[in-house]
């Protein structure tokens, strides 16, 4: 079990990291000149100019948050997509709706790797209970499934004791779907005193996995792993029997952004998760997940050597309204870019004899008096269009979690 | 549109049925060399001797009704499958449970066919509101729509509004699902003013099409085609533009016989589907699939020149319980097998007084007298274990049905 799916898990890290950005331009000058939204929004950019990772972050976001609306105005994939319609294999609708292409390749959305990681191996048999309507997860995990070369039990969701009954009878290797349904199927089982013990490996993704659910898996018999995928990119990270954090997908180049903007945090600082990948066909630049993570240093010691990051930490989309006006994570971002005394910022949302209140915490590396306190105060003012009150705090004050927009006010 | 979808179809009816029993000796061999159940039932049989019609009728029958027992003995495919479980691409469940195996080929199902003769080109999008959990029936039109080189819409069944919202924005050509869902879709759409003018092709199976509902699919600009198919052996028939009949398959042998036995009817009457498939995966063998028909003299106007049957014409097990014993329809054909002056028969139960009665019609070509009578009474008690009446009546009295049993009681 110790192997790898390919060499890429295992190369140096500086030849991955030229890899990727020898391959970004040719990304760019495929997006710029096949979708017509990136032909937009990337028309000053020079392909061959981006070579590295500062580089990337002067490239405009793709906002998960705008597909909604960017797909509206230019149906179906808002001009985001570099292949058109009739030539993909399938086209899915996710809640919003958002729309998402799936061309005619082996593994799309490279889950292989991750199913590979999970134990998955050419000739075992997999339960796959995401579901295959509208949504493309069930195609995800089945398309990762075939390309390793394993044959897949398409069940689906609901249907629990047709589920169960199949599973006793075709005996599958491992499951791949929601933790909460693999509880209930395994719940079931005891119930039932159905022998499922063929499912000795599980891939599971979009749910949280508490470390108390995973060791009740192992309890019975089940080692089970997580990986994190969205439907618009594929696989983004995935974990490997080391369990420690997720490792990058290969395929991608991950940023963590301060939520709000499109600059990297410092290396372990919790941001929102930025993603662009090569997928030729759905060249999504800087797409902003709108979910938080943050970089785990060091390497895995299951011998891959890609970024790890330490899985899903919360939304990143903070956007609150106070006194009847939206406050965007983008405006505090603008706020501190106006100070630059300021290293890093907070607004606290709160309410007091029944009226909001918002308060910007920043904290600065040198003592500062009043001047600058009333400047941010003014900044705030015109930028929010709100009145608000300043804290300035010593550096290491603020916790890590990625927070730019804390709302303390009980909604509900 | 007039086009064919390969020159199979265009054959003369000769040169098919040349071909198909050229293949049918090599089917043979891989039946019994590769799967083991038929390694059993096939063991006298010497595959180069089967060359005709009348050399398969003589080989057993694999009832589908059957498959449960077969499959429960020896799961999960019964036997019957030659290629290993882990090299399979996916593997289904249809309620019973009957378990159906996927191989890893382009158009498993061969639908393509069916789904070209309805009016589908490469680069169109597809609609496709069959299920793709547990049953085959999704995979089944989508494979079918990927190998003509559509792009799919996996919408599966219910959450119609999230369908028709779809619908809207992505403007596909086709739909393939049951007529009723269409219908739901298509009301809901006048209803709501949704615009759902792109749809303008359907194929749909899984329920009859009465001709009312097919000439409102065409008013709302839907021109409707069917096709007959298994999750066992895929396509078996399917509908033209000329709407004669159904066209026979291009990879199956299919014969009509007489319900309970596997002795093929005259031309024309009704009688039970049975299907050999060349399928090299799962070699299915005068497989009957329960379903009645009846052959469709002459050739479509449409050019192909392929065998045509009536559609499905009601279900051929007719087993029945009579006073607390079951009476199969091949405990008929045993009686009328003793007895060669019997042409066609019909045992009509009925309930009179309280009590269940049982008689059986004989068609007869000369008249006979009461030792007949009586001799068709005892084989009636003897093979049934039950008392029963017989009437004499004169050739073509019986209606063409397919009906070995019929049921007269009010069983509500």
């Amino acid at each position: 079990m110790g192997e790898h799916f390919d060499d890429l898990e295992v190369r140096e890290p500086a030849e991955r990291e030229r890899a990727l950005f020898e391959a970004l331009p040719r990304q760019l000058a495929n997006a710029r000149s096949n979708a017509p939204g990136f032909a937009r929004t990337l028309t000053d950019v020079e392909p061959d100019s981006i070579t590295d990772r500062t580089g990337l972050a002067r490239l405009p976001l793709v906002r998960k948050s705008d597909l909604v609306t960017l797909q509206a105005r230019q149906p179906p994939f808002g001009g985001l997509t570099a292949t058109p319609l009739g030539e993909l294999a399938r086209v899915f609708a996710s809640p919003g709706p958002i729309f998402e292409p799936e061309a005619r390749r082996s593994d799309y959305w490279r889950m292989a790797r991750a199913l590979h990681a999970a134990g998955l191996r050419r000739g075992q048999l997999v339960h796959n209970s995401f579901s295959y309507h509208l949504t493309p997860a069930g195609a995800m995990l089945e398309s990762g499934a075939q390309a390793i070369g394993c044959a897949v039990f398409p069940a689906g969701v609901g249907q629990t004791e047709a589920q169960l009954q199949a599973m006793v009878t075709l005996r599958p290797h491992a499951y791949v779907g929601t933790p909460s349904f693999l509880r209930i199927l395994l719940d079931k089982a005891v119930e039932t005193g159905a022998d499922v013990s063929s499912v000795t490996r599980a891939l599971v993704s979009g749910e949280a996995l508490p470390e108390t659910l995973r060791d009740a898996f192992t309890d019975r018999g089940v080692r089970t792993l997580q990986c994190y995928a969205t439907a618009d990119l594929g696989l983004i990270a995935y974990e490997s029997e080391a369990r420690q954090g997720m490792i990058v997908d290969e395929g991608i180049i991950l940023e963590i952004v301060r939520p709000g903007t499109g600059e990297p945090v410092p290396p372990g600082d919790v941001g929102e998760v930025v993603v662009t990948t090569l997928n030729p066909d759905y060249p999504l630049i800087r797409f902003a997940t709108g979910d938080l993570s943050a970089v785990l240093s060091g390497e895995s010691p299951c011998g891959r050597t890609n970024m790890r990051i330490k899985g899903w930490l919360g939304r990143a989309d903070q956007t609150a309204k106070v006194r009847g006006m939206f406050v965007h994570p983008s405006q505090v971002a603008s706020v501190v870019r106006r100070h630059s005394e300021i290293k890093r910022a907070r607004l606290v949302i709160d309410r007091r004899d029944g009226a909001d209140t918002m308060t910007l915490h920043c904290e600065l590396d040198e003592p500062a008096g009043e001047g600058l306190r009333a400047a941010i105060v003014a900044s705030i003012r015109e930028i929010c269009g709100l009145r608000g009150e300043v804290e300035l705090v010593v550096p290491g004050t603020l916790p890590n979690d990625g927070k730019v927009i804390e709302d303390l006010r009980d909604l509900r």
